[in-house]
Protein backbone atom coordinates (compact mmCIF):
# COMPACT_ATOMS: atom_id res chain seq x y z
CA UNK A 1 0.00 0.00 0.00
CA UNK A 2 1.27 3.39 -0.77
CA UNK A 3 0.23 6.84 -0.55
CA UNK A 4 -2.80 7.84 -2.21
CA UNK A 5 -2.29 10.32 -5.35
CA UNK A 6 -3.86 13.01 -3.52
CA UNK A 7 -0.97 13.08 -0.52
CA UNK A 8 2.15 12.05 -3.34
CA UNK A 9 1.39 15.27 -5.33
CA UNK A 10 1.37 16.72 -2.10
CA UNK A 11 4.23 16.02 -1.69
CA UNK A 12 5.86 16.48 -4.88
CA UNK A 13 4.23 19.99 -4.34
CA UNK A 14 6.08 20.75 -0.97
CA UNK A 15 9.52 19.58 -2.73
CA UNK A 16 9.11 22.45 -4.56
CA UNK A 17 9.78 24.68 -1.84
CA UNK A 18 13.36 25.65 -0.61
CA UNK A 19 14.70 23.80 2.31
CA UNK A 20 12.24 21.34 2.48
CA UNK A 21 13.45 17.40 1.66
CA UNK A 22 11.99 14.43 1.35
CA UNK A 23 11.21 13.64 5.23
CA UNK A 24 10.22 17.32 5.58
CA UNK A 25 7.31 17.49 2.68
CA UNK A 26 6.06 13.77 3.55
CA UNK A 27 5.22 15.29 6.97
CA UNK A 28 3.66 18.56 5.88
CA UNK A 29 1.29 16.99 3.31
CA UNK A 30 0.71 14.32 6.55
CA UNK A 31 -0.21 17.46 8.75
CA UNK A 32 -2.10 19.00 6.13
CA UNK A 33 -4.16 16.34 5.44
CA UNK A 34 -5.18 15.25 9.22
CA UNK A 35 -4.34 18.04 11.00
CA UNK A 36 -4.51 20.93 9.60
CA UNK A 37 -8.98 23.00 9.67
CA UNK A 38 -10.21 22.65 6.43
CA UNK A 39 -10.95 26.63 6.24
CA UNK A 40 -7.16 26.57 6.67
CA UNK A 41 -5.89 24.46 4.01
CA UNK A 42 -8.32 26.02 1.34
CA UNK A 43 -6.88 29.32 2.70
CA UNK A 44 -3.51 28.50 2.30
CA UNK A 45 -3.90 26.90 -1.11
CA UNK A 46 -5.37 29.75 -2.49
CA UNK A 47 -3.21 32.29 -0.88
CA UNK A 48 -0.64 30.33 -2.95
CA UNK A 49 -2.60 30.24 -5.68
CA UNK A 50 -3.22 33.98 -5.65
CA UNK A 51 0.54 35.24 -5.60
CA UNK A 52 1.28 34.33 -8.77
CA UNK A 53 -2.34 35.75 -10.33
CA UNK A 54 -2.60 39.08 -8.69
CA UNK A 55 0.89 40.40 -8.12
CA UNK A 56 3.48 41.37 -10.79
CA UNK A 57 6.95 42.32 -11.22
CA UNK A 58 7.55 46.19 -11.72
CA UNK A 59 8.41 46.29 -15.61
CA UNK A 60 11.20 48.86 -14.51
CA UNK A 61 12.88 47.76 -11.12
CA UNK A 62 11.10 44.20 -10.49
CA UNK A 63 10.23 44.96 -7.24
CA UNK A 64 6.42 43.35 -6.79
CA UNK A 65 3.73 45.33 -7.77
CA UNK A 66 -0.11 45.09 -7.30
CA UNK A 67 -0.30 45.69 -11.23
CA UNK A 68 0.99 45.20 -14.38
CA UNK A 69 2.18 48.78 -14.11
CA UNK A 70 5.13 50.15 -12.24
CA UNK A 71 5.23 49.80 -8.45
CA UNK A 72 4.71 51.45 -5.95
CA UNK A 73 8.04 53.07 -5.27
CA UNK A 74 8.62 53.71 -9.01
CA UNK A 75 5.09 54.90 -9.37
CA UNK A 76 5.29 57.78 -6.56
CA UNK A 77 5.70 60.90 -7.62
CA UNK A 78 7.64 62.54 -4.17
CA UNK A 79 10.94 59.63 -4.56
CA UNK A 80 14.30 60.65 -5.63
CA UNK A 81 14.41 59.36 -9.50
CA UNK A 82 18.00 60.53 -9.48
CA UNK A 83 19.27 57.78 -7.66
CA UNK A 84 19.11 53.88 -7.93
CA UNK A 85 19.65 51.63 -4.87
CA UNK A 86 20.78 47.78 -6.47
CA UNK A 87 19.52 45.11 -3.84
CA UNK A 88 19.91 41.79 -4.43
CA UNK A 89 16.09 40.76 -3.91
CA UNK A 90 12.40 41.75 -3.08
CA UNK A 91 13.20 41.02 0.37
CA UNK A 92 15.72 43.60 0.59
CA UNK A 93 13.72 46.46 -1.04
CA UNK A 94 11.07 45.91 1.84
CA UNK A 95 14.31 45.98 4.51
CA UNK A 96 15.43 49.69 2.97
CA UNK A 97 12.18 50.65 3.22
CA UNK A 98 11.50 50.03 6.82
CA UNK A 99 13.80 52.24 7.68
CA UNK A 100 11.90 55.05 6.64
CA UNK A 101 14.84 56.72 5.37
CA UNK A 102 15.59 56.15 1.65
CA UNK A 103 13.62 58.30 -1.09
CA UNK A 104 15.47 56.95 -3.96
CA UNK A 105 14.61 54.04 -6.33
CA UNK A 106 14.92 50.57 -6.78
CA UNK A 107 16.63 48.29 -8.59
CA UNK A 108 16.22 44.58 -7.62
CA UNK A 109 18.80 42.20 -9.30
CA UNK A 110 17.11 38.51 -8.43
CA UNK A 111 19.95 37.21 -7.05
CA UNK A 112 24.00 37.75 -7.67
CA UNK A 113 26.93 36.66 -9.84
CA UNK A 114 28.27 32.98 -8.52
CA UNK A 115 29.63 31.28 -11.80
CA UNK A 116 30.67 28.14 -9.30
CA UNK A 117 26.68 28.32 -8.75
CA UNK A 118 25.87 28.19 -12.23
CA UNK A 119 24.48 32.50 -12.22
CA UNK A 120 26.22 34.25 -14.51
CA UNK A 121 25.38 37.49 -15.86
CA UNK A 122 22.24 37.21 -18.08
CA UNK A 123 20.69 35.21 -14.85
CA UNK A 124 19.97 37.94 -12.95
CA UNK A 125 18.58 41.43 -14.10
CA UNK A 126 21.50 43.57 -14.91
CA UNK A 127 20.64 44.64 -18.82
CA UNK A 128 17.67 46.34 -17.54
CA UNK A 129 20.02 47.84 -15.08
CA UNK A 130 22.18 48.95 -17.68
CA UNK A 131 19.42 50.50 -19.62
CA UNK A 132 17.95 52.80 -16.74
CA UNK A 133 21.15 54.16 -16.38
CA UNK A 134 21.76 54.85 -20.38
CA UNK A 135 18.65 57.25 -20.07
CA UNK A 136 20.61 59.69 -18.32
CA UNK A 137 18.54 60.45 -15.47
CA UNK A 138 20.39 58.43 -12.79
CA UNK A 139 23.09 60.42 -11.19
CA UNK A 140 23.82 58.02 -8.17
CA UNK A 141 23.44 54.41 -8.10
CA UNK A 142 24.05 52.44 -4.73
CA UNK A 143 24.89 49.09 -4.78
CA UNK A 144 23.70 47.38 -1.96
CA UNK A 145 24.70 44.35 -2.85
CA UNK A 146 25.42 41.42 0.07
CA UNK A 147 28.96 41.44 1.88
CA UNK A 148 29.52 38.10 0.16
CA UNK A 149 31.70 36.60 -2.55
CA UNK A 150 28.90 37.09 -5.00
CA UNK A 151 27.70 40.54 -3.90
CA UNK A 152 31.05 41.83 -4.31
CA UNK A 153 31.65 39.67 -7.51
CA UNK A 154 28.10 41.30 -9.20
CA UNK A 155 29.08 44.80 -7.80
CA UNK A 156 32.44 44.80 -9.09
CA UNK A 157 30.89 43.59 -12.18
CA UNK A 158 28.17 46.51 -12.57
CA UNK A 159 30.94 48.86 -11.95
CA UNK A 160 32.75 47.60 -14.69
CA UNK A 161 30.15 47.88 -17.22
CA UNK A 162 28.95 51.61 -16.26
CA UNK A 163 32.86 53.07 -15.85
CA UNK A 164 32.21 55.32 -19.19
CA UNK A 165 28.21 56.57 -18.13
CA UNK A 166 28.19 59.48 -16.02
CA UNK A 167 26.80 58.21 -12.93
CA UNK A 168 28.26 58.34 -9.47
CA UNK A 169 28.48 54.72 -8.52
CA UNK A 170 28.65 53.90 -4.57
CA UNK A 171 28.59 51.14 -2.21
CA UNK A 172 27.22 50.65 1.23
CA UNK A 173 29.67 50.23 3.68
CA UNK A 174 30.88 47.24 5.19
CA UNK A 175 29.24 47.68 8.35
CA UNK A 176 27.79 44.11 7.68
CA UNK A 177 29.83 41.52 8.51
CA UNK A 178 32.01 39.87 6.27
CA UNK A 179 29.44 37.29 4.64
CA UNK A 180 26.67 38.69 6.51
CA UNK A 181 23.28 38.78 4.86
CA UNK A 182 21.27 42.07 4.37
CA UNK A 183 18.26 40.08 5.38
CA UNK A 184 19.70 39.28 9.08
CA UNK A 185 21.37 42.91 10.03
CA UNK A 186 19.73 45.31 12.29
CA UNK A 187 18.37 48.80 11.11
CA UNK A 188 21.40 50.77 12.37
CA UNK A 189 23.98 48.75 11.01
CA UNK A 190 21.97 49.18 7.78
CA UNK A 191 21.76 52.43 8.41
CA UNK A 192 25.71 53.08 9.39
CA UNK A 193 26.10 51.25 5.72
CA UNK A 194 24.24 53.45 3.84
CA UNK A 195 25.72 56.24 5.42
CA UNK A 196 29.39 55.34 5.26
CA UNK A 197 29.09 54.36 1.62
CA UNK A 198 31.94 55.85 -0.80
CA UNK A 199 32.89 56.23 -4.34
CA UNK A 200 33.30 53.03 -5.95
CA UNK B 1 5.94 50.27 2.63
CA UNK B 2 4.30 47.22 3.55
CA UNK B 3 4.20 44.06 2.04
CA UNK B 4 1.15 43.75 -0.69
CA UNK B 5 -1.66 41.62 0.74
CA UNK B 6 -1.02 38.79 -1.42
CA UNK B 7 2.06 38.23 0.26
CA UNK B 8 0.93 39.19 3.73
CA UNK B 9 -1.76 36.03 3.04
CA UNK B 10 0.44 33.69 1.88
CA UNK B 11 2.80 34.75 4.85
CA UNK B 12 -0.09 33.83 7.29
CA UNK B 13 -0.83 30.31 5.47
CA UNK B 14 2.84 28.94 5.46
CA UNK B 15 2.77 29.98 9.42
CA UNK B 16 0.21 27.21 9.99
CA UNK B 17 2.09 24.79 8.93
CA UNK B 18 4.44 23.31 11.45
CA UNK B 19 7.79 24.11 12.58
CA UNK B 20 7.53 27.06 9.92
CA UNK B 21 8.11 30.31 11.73
CA UNK B 22 7.63 34.17 10.39
CA UNK B 23 11.20 33.95 9.01
CA UNK B 24 10.87 30.90 7.17
CA UNK B 25 7.14 32.06 6.30
CA UNK B 26 8.62 35.16 4.63
CA UNK B 27 11.11 33.63 3.04
CA UNK B 28 8.86 30.86 1.65
CA UNK B 29 6.35 33.48 0.30
CA UNK B 30 8.61 35.57 -1.14
CA UNK B 31 10.40 32.76 -3.33
CA UNK B 32 6.43 31.24 -4.22
CA UNK B 33 6.10 34.69 -5.38
CA UNK B 34 9.42 35.72 -7.78
CA UNK B 35 11.56 32.21 -7.79
CA UNK B 36 8.81 29.42 -8.50
CA UNK B 37 7.33 28.92 -11.51
CA UNK B 38 3.85 29.44 -12.24
CA UNK B 39 2.96 26.15 -13.18
CA UNK B 40 4.67 24.74 -10.05
CA UNK B 41 3.09 27.48 -8.08
CA UNK B 42 -0.40 26.33 -9.44
CA UNK B 43 0.78 22.99 -8.66
CA UNK B 44 1.50 23.37 -5.15
CA UNK B 45 -1.92 25.48 -4.61
CA UNK B 46 -4.30 22.71 -6.03
CA UNK B 47 -2.55 19.79 -4.59
CA UNK B 48 -3.15 21.07 -1.11
CA UNK B 49 -6.88 22.32 -2.17
CA UNK B 50 -7.26 18.65 -3.29
CA UNK B 51 -6.27 17.05 -0.37
CA UNK B 52 -8.54 18.14 1.51
CA UNK B 53 -11.74 17.89 -1.36
CA UNK B 54 -10.59 14.49 -2.36
CA UNK B 55 -9.45 12.35 0.91
CA UNK B 56 -11.65 11.23 3.67
CA UNK B 57 -10.56 9.58 7.00
CA UNK B 58 -11.43 6.13 6.74
CA UNK B 59 -15.01 6.07 9.33
CA UNK B 60 -14.07 3.14 10.50
CA UNK B 61 -9.84 3.13 11.94
CA UNK B 62 -9.70 6.89 10.43
CA UNK B 63 -6.66 6.13 8.37
CA UNK B 64 -6.70 8.05 4.96
CA UNK B 65 -9.57 6.75 2.32
CA UNK B 66 -9.85 7.96 -1.42
CA UNK B 67 -13.71 7.40 -1.06
CA UNK B 68 -16.30 8.51 2.22
CA UNK B 69 -16.42 4.44 2.87
CA UNK B 70 -13.92 2.70 4.45
CA UNK B 71 -10.06 2.49 3.63
CA UNK B 72 -8.47 0.46 1.47
CA UNK B 73 -6.99 -1.79 4.63
CA UNK B 74 -10.33 -2.08 5.98
CA UNK B 75 -12.38 -2.85 2.79
CA UNK B 76 -10.15 -5.64 2.29
CA UNK B 77 -12.12 -9.29 2.34
CA UNK B 78 -7.91 -10.64 2.49
CA UNK B 79 -6.92 -9.06 5.48
CA UNK B 80 -7.42 -10.55 9.17
CA UNK B 81 -10.29 -9.29 11.19
CA UNK B 82 -9.58 -10.44 14.32
CA UNK B 83 -6.59 -8.84 14.96
CA UNK B 84 -6.15 -4.36 15.09
CA UNK B 85 -3.19 -2.46 15.42
CA UNK B 86 -3.26 0.40 17.54
CA UNK B 87 -1.15 3.50 15.96
CA UNK B 88 -0.71 7.20 16.61
CA UNK B 89 -0.61 8.39 13.43
CA UNK B 90 -1.60 7.97 9.39
CA UNK B 91 1.95 7.81 8.46
CA UNK B 92 2.47 4.82 10.75
CA UNK B 93 -0.06 3.00 9.04
CA UNK B 94 1.99 3.50 5.78
CA UNK B 95 5.36 2.93 7.73
CA UNK B 96 3.61 -0.63 8.69
CA UNK B 97 2.41 -1.33 5.53
CA UNK B 98 5.89 -1.29 3.78
CA UNK B 99 7.07 -4.20 5.34
CA UNK B 100 4.30 -6.06 3.88
CA UNK B 101 4.31 -8.91 7.12
CA UNK B 102 1.28 -7.49 9.12
CA UNK B 103 -2.18 -8.82 7.45
CA UNK B 104 -4.37 -7.71 10.09
CA UNK B 105 -6.22 -3.87 10.48
CA UNK B 106 -5.21 -0.66 12.26
CA UNK B 107 -6.68 1.96 14.01
CA UNK B 108 -5.36 5.74 14.05
CA UNK B 109 -5.44 7.37 17.13
CA UNK B 110 -4.54 10.42 15.61
CA UNK B 111 -2.19 11.66 18.62
CA UNK B 112 -1.16 10.23 22.29
CA UNK B 113 -2.58 11.71 25.19
CA UNK B 114 -0.50 14.05 26.52
CA UNK B 115 -2.09 15.66 29.54
CA UNK B 116 0.83 18.49 30.11
CA UNK B 117 0.35 19.25 25.86
CA UNK B 118 -3.34 19.49 26.49
CA UNK B 119 -4.16 16.11 24.68
CA UNK B 120 -6.90 14.36 26.68
CA UNK B 121 -8.20 11.04 25.96
CA UNK B 122 -11.14 12.74 24.46
CA UNK B 123 -8.97 14.31 22.29
CA UNK B 124 -7.54 11.59 20.31
CA UNK B 125 -9.51 8.23 18.58
CA UNK B 126 -10.08 6.01 21.62
CA UNK B 127 -14.13 5.93 21.77
CA UNK B 128 -14.12 5.04 18.35
CA UNK B 129 -11.70 2.23 19.46
CA UNK B 130 -13.60 0.88 22.77
CA UNK B 131 -16.72 0.41 20.12
CA UNK B 132 -14.44 -1.56 17.80
CA UNK B 133 -13.83 -3.66 20.45
CA UNK B 134 -17.10 -4.24 22.07
CA UNK B 135 -18.57 -5.53 18.81
CA UNK B 136 -17.30 -8.70 19.65
CA UNK B 137 -15.42 -9.27 16.71
CA UNK B 138 -11.75 -8.66 17.89
CA UNK B 139 -9.79 -10.99 19.19
CA UNK B 140 -6.20 -9.65 19.44
CA UNK B 141 -5.55 -5.46 19.80
CA UNK B 142 -1.66 -4.58 19.32
CA UNK B 143 -1.11 -1.72 20.36
CA UNK B 144 1.68 0.12 18.77
CA UNK B 145 2.33 3.85 19.93
CA UNK B 146 5.77 5.03 20.30
CA UNK B 147 8.15 4.13 22.52
CA UNK B 148 7.55 7.93 24.31
CA UNK B 149 6.21 8.72 27.69
CA UNK B 150 3.11 10.01 25.83
CA UNK B 151 2.56 6.60 23.42
CA UNK B 152 2.95 4.60 26.87
CA UNK B 153 0.55 6.64 28.99
CA UNK B 154 -2.20 6.00 26.26
CA UNK B 155 -1.07 2.17 25.60
CA UNK B 156 -2.07 2.26 29.49
CA UNK B 157 -4.95 4.07 29.53
CA UNK B 158 -6.25 1.93 26.72
CA UNK B 159 -5.29 -1.68 28.46
CA UNK B 160 -6.70 -0.01 31.54
CA UNK B 161 -10.72 0.64 29.70
CA UNK B 162 -10.47 -2.29 27.95
CA UNK B 163 -9.72 -5.07 30.76
CA UNK B 164 -13.66 -6.18 30.86
CA UNK B 165 -13.65 -7.09 27.53
CA UNK B 166 -12.29 -10.77 26.00
CA UNK B 167 -9.81 -9.17 23.83
CA UNK B 168 -6.31 -10.32 24.23
CA UNK B 169 -3.87 -7.25 24.58
CA UNK B 170 -0.50 -6.71 23.53
CA UNK B 171 2.11 -4.33 22.95
CA UNK B 172 4.80 -3.75 20.55
CA UNK B 173 8.18 -4.98 21.68
CA UNK B 174 10.84 -2.25 23.12
CA UNK B 175 12.85 -2.98 20.39
CA UNK B 176 12.90 0.63 19.33
CA UNK B 177 14.79 2.92 21.78
CA UNK B 178 13.38 4.57 24.86
CA UNK B 179 12.34 8.04 23.72
CA UNK B 180 12.18 6.59 19.99
CA UNK B 181 9.89 7.72 16.98
CA UNK B 182 8.21 4.96 14.69
CA UNK B 183 8.49 7.23 11.96
CA UNK B 184 12.24 6.43 12.13
CA UNK B 185 13.00 3.08 12.79
CA UNK B 186 14.22 0.60 10.40
CA UNK B 187 12.19 -1.80 9.22
CA UNK B 188 13.66 -4.98 10.65
CA UNK B 189 13.38 -3.07 14.07
CA UNK B 190 9.79 -2.78 13.41
CA UNK B 191 9.57 -6.45 12.41
CA UNK B 192 11.28 -7.59 15.79
CA UNK B 193 9.20 -5.32 17.43
CA UNK B 194 6.43 -7.29 16.36
CA UNK B 195 7.14 -10.22 16.77
CA UNK B 196 8.27 -9.63 19.93
CA UNK B 197 5.30 -8.50 21.57
CA UNK B 198 3.98 -9.99 25.26
CA UNK B 199 0.61 -9.37 26.76
CA UNK B 200 -0.04 -6.52 27.76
Amino acid sequence: MDYPKPIKDLIDGYLALPGIGKKTAERLALFTFSEMQDEDVKRLGEAIINVKNNLYRCPICHNISTTEASCEVCSDEGRNKDIIMVVETIKDVFIMEKMQEYKGLYHVLDGAINFAGGVGVDDINIDSLINRVKEGKVKELIIATNATTEGETTARYIKALLEEYDVFISRIAHGLPFGGDISYADEMTLLKAIEGRRQY
